[in-house]
């Protein structure tokens, strides 16, 4: 759009009531976030003065106080902590040795979030390497016993679609550890879940099955796990790892909840929302300090230009989505409780990156046991195809992937208190966010103020026009 | 694609003739860039080594022969240098004092491209402030005189593809200086044609007109120009320029080329390329160092895969894109001379970010002297389809804009040797783009090796389709 059309719109429209156009009004929205957005002086805030943030820490709990002054700040009409049970791991000191010829020598490492430390300890032992489950599984059962098991499954870098590669190696973290200490292994390695072209190793989200006794599982980066599969394959390679990562205890943290109230509707509510938790390395500034700071931006989109939405407008940013989802669980529990009915909810969870599209889930199970009967097909189907026309009038924004797929790890519990909710997902290009992803590199640094912005117009765009026509 | 389907697809087609699909081919091909392309480490070697390569100076020259070098690990089956005479512009030293209220101080400043320099003393004036050529072409001639005028164009952020933003304030860069020559002024100043949240200046080309004696111009960094925007708002601000830039001769360089013959139809040549040069600082990583390297990598990848193209591919890298154009006009020159017919001409010139598609003009105008006679409105309504036809194919690769469009400087020139040439560009996402053109900030660290190879994979197929199926 040149400028001079685009001023010609604004002397065709100066009185921004709600006569106008649905496009007039989504370019008056983009305009005010592309010009005047706070989201990315909020996102240096967040990264800076709280930086990384995993539940259950001192920073987590600072981050809440973040977050219920940002919303503040955006002008939302009420503000609030909604409580929450979160777990508490801690990393405490971590090192891995490796010998690649010279002796042992120490390697960038990260335990894997929510695995046992070996106590503080030393804990030695021949390296195995096997390259998939196939090669694991016809390994004989004195070639597993009492080894440190190197998971060495490299993401995939053909796919395009760097979720679907994270989908593809991601059961070597979630799962291997398990497999491994059920076969008697002493603890496990893996190869990072990474595209990086680099050493950082990325942590993430495991949990060891009832079955099995815990062992010490760490991640590796691309080059150091490119040395130990030389190493592996020209001789016997081993491992020295020491760690006094636990789990503590469970504590008391927050959702923290902004809304503006519906003008006409009020009882249904539209929901924007992130993760305000994060690893405990790097800042979460894509993962996803992003995914929060656009949410608030929705909020404060709206106050800035005077626009109240017909249904209510809440943004959430959740906390312990990485290690638990408790919060997104204790909002879904909260929403039933109080018989609230949430029609519409929008999560940013994959970076702050340049906004590709919306994926949009109006699936209805899974379906809790509060859920109401299920619909028609063809109410589903309406559902879906309204969504993804709301969706589809952001392309002056340069998005063009409107897609049926998966809203978000903590909206999907809301499904529980209503089945005919519409799940979305704002869709960043994904071909950097697995090379920061978990990692000390995730920092403010690697988002551009463009792209988040851009992302945050979409969001708001989609939120209003679910706000504004309902489903 | 799963894994399983991507193997399965293998098995299909273990001969790697031209009996399979086109589908099935695109993808061998993506997968060769996207799991063994070495462009990403052409990039470092270029950027790291050879480092930023203005036309006409040491670096442009080593650059010359780096691109010899890498055509020919690539595999071409032909590599030469095609001779251009090139402008020789030498920076200098520069400095650029202002004063906002504590005395003169230093402010980091770039002065444009091809512009004269102080000779090396101090030039001292009073600021005049203006925000348009409207507001300037309203000034009274004794507020110009003798002054520095300091044009503070904002880019303009509202814009979502900041091409449009470039094209909006790139005459404050490229005509500025001669409107205030034009006027007596004694030197200019612009704020930068940038989106950056920061204070690097950009350089970039501009020219004096024969008519006016030439007057320094310098480009500030967007913090600067806020801040001598301030003072120029509270009272009389003063500049002291001091610069020793000068255009110096004309010295003889090179464009780099190397081709696959065409199996076939040998005497059709399609066409992909970048340019070589960069700006004399940061590194040229995006601009357009990717665009080079991707260009060669199109011919790596065929010859990895054996692919031998039915019609001749040829990449070029040009020289003196960035001020003068010289390399295109020299190789649209040869092709006239030696009657050669290039069929499809594509230029990656925007970034080596995610690509999202390609522009494609298959307008017949401007022809040349040699041009043939104009076809027939179908035909090229024909070539225009046929070749957006082939563009989608690449859909794939998570490209969806597929747009009648500019398709490079470089290859521009071309359409004098063959008014039916369809010319195309890569459209890699536009946001990063103009926060690093023309800074120091343009250096290899900023390259996703991912976004890059993905750009690399679709100008590889799409460079394929036309070779295979000409147009």
């Amino acid at each position: 759009m040149t400028r001079c059309l685009c001023a010609a719109l604004f002397l065709l429209l100066p009185f921004s009531g709600y006569g106008q156009s649905d496009s007039a009004q989504l370019r008056r929205i983009a305009d005010e976030v592309l010009l005047r957005a706070r989201c990315y002086d909020d996102l240096r805030v967040l990264c800076k003065s709280v930086g990384n943030r995993l539940s259950g820490s001192p920073a987590a709990a600072k981050a809440v106080q973040w977050g219920e002054a940002a919303m503040r700040a955006a002008g939302a009409d009420r503000v609030w902590l909604q409580p929450v049970d979160v777990p508490h791991w801690e990393r405490g000191d971590e090192q891995l040795l490796l010998d690649f010829g010279a002796g042992l020598r120490p390697v960038p490492v990260l335990s894997l979030g929510n695995s046992q430390g070996t106590g503080g300890k030393p804990l030695s032992g021949q390296v195995v390497m096997v390259r998939s489950f196939a090669e694991f599984d016809a390994l004989p059962n004195v070639a597993v016993k009492g080894k440190v098991v190197f998971f060495n499954y490299p993401f995939r870098q053909d796919l395009v679609n760097t979720f679907e590669g994270y989908g593809d190696a991601g059961p070597y973290r979630w799962r291997g550890p398990n497999r491994a200490a059920a076969r008697g292994a002493a603890a496990v390695l893996i190869r990072s879940i990474s595209t990086g072209l680099d050493d950082y190793p990325h942590t993430g989200s495991m949990r060891y099955a009832d079955t099995v006794k815990p062992i010490p599982a760490m991640a590796i980066g691309n080059f150091t796990a490119d040395k130990l599969q030389q190493t592996c394959l020209s001789r016997t390679a081993y491992a020295q790892l020491t760690s006094n990562c636990r789990m503590i205890d469970t504590v008391r943290s927050y959702n923290v909840v902004g809304e503006i109230r519906g003008s006409e509707k009020p009882e249904e509510i539209v929901l924007v929302g992130g993760h305000l938790d994060s690893w405990d390395v790097g800042e979460g500034a894509h993962d996803d300090g992003a995914g929060c700071v656009q949410s608030i931006e929705v909020l404060r989109t709206m106050k800035a230009l005077g626009v109240r939405p017909k249904r209510t407008v809440r943004a959430v940013l959740f906390m312990n989505e990485e290690n638990g989802v408790r919060g997104g669980n204790a909002y879904a529990d909260s929403a039933i409780a109080k018989g609230e009915k949430h029609i519409f909810a929008l999560e940013s969870d994959a970076g702050g990156f340049s906004p590709r599209g919306f994926s949009v889930d109006a699936s209805e199970a899974p379906r809790g046991d509060a859920g109401d009967p299920s619909t028609s097909a063809v109410a589903k189907g309406k559902r879906l195809s309204t969504s993804l026309g709301y969706a589809r009038q952001l392309r002056f924004l340069y998005l063009h992937d409107f897609e049926e797929g998966h809203g978000g790890t903590d909206i999907d519990p809301l499904r529980r208190s209503n089945p005919t909710i519409v799940l979305s997902g704002l869709s960043p290009d994904p071909q950097r966010y697995f090379d920061l992803h978990h990692t000390a590199a995730d920092v403010f640094e690697q988002v551009n103020h463009r792209e988040l912005k851009l992302g945050a117009a979409a969001m708001a765009g989609l939120v209003w026009l679910v706000a504004e026509h309902g489903l």
